[in-house]
């Protein structure tokens, strides 16, 4: 019984023979699929949990479950550490998740989720942003310049007549080399001050790494009327990235209402002044046009449905291409009573040897 | 930066090289070490979640987390199907475990922990009893027949003289089989009903999987005055196997009071009739000697500090003997901030195809 391992060059293998924008696509037009047939009846997903310290440095461990009854559980295993970039030339975000089937409990698969979360988290924001945007949207601007500003722009590309970027990131160097991380998108990308940004922006992504405490990360001044923000950043009780007069001012839909309470920007906002989450926004687009004409904040936490969606997508492609390495893991043999078995059941197999100590040693 | 990955191949092969007895002694020897050095300030360990459902067969995958301050975080996941033996010949718990670096947040090592589970949970067994059961003890009594009970039974002749096991399960040819399974133990095992191995049992261990609502697995009649049990099913609530009125009249020593009121044998108790946790018995074990006199019941719900333990244990075997496969699974590159670079990377360090789609795809 074998679990498939896809690691960094079977997903480098994928990207290569699928290509990027093609994947891209497929996941904004999964994930759309996927909160249109989501019933809260079928699939189970708990507010996230984790570890959360400060030694050696500021840091996160999540585990972020979810379950479609009665065929697999899904467990994204999330890290969050801001001082890897610079520390450990690592990204802030390093995660891997796994699959398991709930008839038996093996382990169906594993792979990276370091890539997965932010293409999934720039692909989500495409979706809320379809809705939510302006459909005529050509200006991006985005706070913070880190990974995940890569995939957000990337993904918006994919459904607007995307011209320019805007960027600004706390750390001027990050900032610079933007433009040559996302140089394979048609746009043109200019460093600015977050008050152009603001002032310019059709669409804004705040995705930063800003303190506890010590949001939000731009000031509430003056916008395009339908602006429309796409918070990505905060995953934190405490952390916040957008002005809380702005949210009051605007329809905000959070990924997943309990978790945005938690750790989301809806933390700054009453019950009363947040808005239908996303999936009920896609499954009665008909009734959220209007939002496209106002101010709007798509709060996304993170969604552990959106992940089991990457995954899978992954996996299918893995199974098409031939990709992903067979492991058998679980230690288990013809005797599901004994727990001892499959050491002998592989010598008994090929010969018994004095190797086989189980059976010998005192 | 690599991830260290035991398969059954590895495992395997640390079982032989070692040896299961020499494995099992390591175990206890670690438990015990880390009982006595167990600091709450250091480790944090919550209550295990997870999700349970009656689809397709009842059923549990729960996470297991625990974290040592500053060092490592470890995640067992579990899953508990009783109706794999009959069902698929597979064994009722199937589990793997991974541990994360909290510096980074990245996954060092995945590992079976099928084989893990049930070495460890005969262990800490193992440890308990040599704290609280009759230090003369020659008889044990094993309700419950089934993976589980191959561990309990070797891990006590490891602390004891056991000369006999009396064995009992809801399923006959289980029962029979079971002396074959421990013939590589000098122990002589007679099936009987299980009112003889109540009676007769210097240590009995419960490891069944009785239906909610179903326990206790065996009647409050007479036992001799000094009957330790090791509780080892109970992990769901309303699941239990002792009877309330042994119980009541035994010291009950839980792995984890917190998780124990929850799925544990405390579930039927008051908070003012459980002794201490099996921690502070091994960290004042003089004080607590009277207890090899008397009744006495360990409610083993399973501790994610074993798991840890027994991790690591064979994470230095696997490094000592060269085994394990290293996979480069997090999909990273010299950009940090650049969640597409790995892609390129590996391209760029060989030649430009035309593969290398990410540059070229409009």
């Amino acid at each position: 019984m074998d679990t498939i391992i896809l690691s960094i060059d079977d997903i480098r293998a994928i990207v290569q023979q699928v290509g990027l924008n093609e994947l891209m696509d497929d996941l904004i037009s999964r994930l759309t699929i996927a909160f249109q047939e989501y019933d809260e009846e079928n699939t189970t997903i708990p507010v996230r949990d984790g570890f959360n310290y400060h030694e050696p440095h500021i840091g996160l461990i999540e585990w972020m479950p979810v379950m479609e009854t009665g065929k697999a559980a899904t467990i994204k295993i999330v890290g969050y550490h801001p001082t890897n970039p610079a520390l450990r030339k690592l990204p802030t975000i390093l995660s891997t998740i796994s699959a398991y089937d709930t008839s038996s409990g093996h382990l169906i698969g594993l792979a990276d989720a370091t890539f997965l979360t932010a293409l999934r988290t720039g692909a989500a924001s495409a979706v809320a942003s379809k809705l939510m945007a302006s459909p005529d949207s050509q200006t991006v601007g985005l706070i913070g310049c880190g990974a995940q500003a890569v995939t957000q722009l990337h993904a918006l590309t994919r459904e607007f007549n995307i011209h320019s970027a805007l960027a600004y990131d706390i750390d001027a160097s990050v900032t610079n080399h933007f433009a040559d991380r996302v140089d394979f998108l048609d746009v043109d990308v200019q460093a600015t001050d977050l008050k152009t940004l603001v002032r310019a922006a059709d669409i804004i992504v705040t995705a930063t790494s800003v303190g506890i405490g010590h949001g939000p990360v731009f000031s509430d001044e003056e916008t395009k009327p339908w602006l429309h923000i796409n918070a990505v950043g905060a995953d934190f009780p405490g952390k916040v990235e957008i002005p809380a007069a702005f949210l009051k001012k605007s329809f905000v839909c959070p990924d997943f209402l309990e978790q945005a309470l938690k750790e989301g920007e809806c933390q700054q906002l009453a019950t009363g002044d947040i808005g239908p989450e996303l999936v009920t926004v896609v499954q009665h687009a008909e009734q959220y046009t209007f939002v496209q004409q106002q101010l709007s904040v798509f709060d996304s936490t993170g969604w552990a449905l959106e992940d089991q969606v990457a995954l899978n997508m992954m996996l299918d492609y893995a199974e098409d291409l031939g990709l992903g390495k067979l492991v058998q893991l679980e230690s288990i043999s013809e005797d599901p009573h004994n727990p001892y078995h499959f050491v002998k059941a592989k010598t008994e197999a090929h010969q018994l040897t004095s190797a086989d100590v189980i059976i010998e040693s005192p």
